[in-house]
């Protein structure tokens, strides 16, 4: 797929736009950009099918929702099987979010969980069983989101 | 406001339902939740308003848009002002998430930078010079996004 994606400066508008408001209609979309809902319609798909946006969510505020979001950043020894891992992950229920990376951590971790301590405790421990090749995890806390303009 | 939101399970099913497609129409959500579209816009304007949605928005593939999208988990010491600091990074035209945090690191950024390293050196290079009291930083590349189930 790499590369292969053709996009264009309407397109990265268009992303832009959305990552500040998903739920801009193709009427709203085309509006602001000078064009037509059926322009809109047919680059949104394109865009979805070509994996460059990946998905629509929602920023939701964990704290008033009663729950933790911990993030763990965890580093493997040489070697380690990350992709056997990344499925074995998959099927957590606490594990939300799931990427491979480079650098100080070779994979990041969303958790979110109740805010009881000893149940943290229990579904990290529960998360490290899942990874063999664990050298070291840094566990931190999202306390406060003070800006999200991904894009 | 911590405490004051009520919350029930229908506004939890909602969120849920958001996260998954966060443009799924009232028309949909209402179909799915067995109730009118007056309702779920009555209880979508209070989960806005209340805070507990913070934002609707889009997870872009940022490789294929041409971007790195890096993770900088910042440790500052005891006593540094961490919220003069946040108000700095917030006109930081690379710093796209700001997020305080307890444990490993105190300061979550997330930084969408062209893939050159020296250009990634140099934005790394301007936020350390925004955060005077930074104790360590650990960089993170997120290659891939394998599950991204936020609630």
């Amino acid at each position: 797929m790499r590369g292969k994606v053709k996009i264009d400066p309407i397109d990265v508008k268009i992303i832009k736009l959305l990552s500040k408001n998903a739920r801009m209609t193709y009427k709203e979309l085309a509006e602001k950009l000078g064009t037509t809902r059926q322009r809109i319609s047919r680059r949104m798909e394109k865009l979805e099918r070509t994996g460059v946006v990946q998905k629509y969510t929602v920023v939701p505020n964990f704290d008033l929702l009663g729950y933790s979001h911990l993030i763990l950043g965890i580093t493997v020894r040489a070697g380690t099987p990350i992709d056997e891992i990344v499925e074995k992950l998959k099927t957590n229920e606490h594990v939300m979010i799931i990427q491979k990376a480079l650098g100080t951590h070779n994979l990041v971790l969303h958790v979110i969980a109740p805010k009881d301590m000893k149940e943290i405790q229990d579904i990290i421990e529960s998360i490290s069983k899942d990874i063999p090749g664990i050298e070291h995890m840094d566990v931190t806390f999202i306390t406060e989101t003070c800006k999200y303009e991904l894009f």
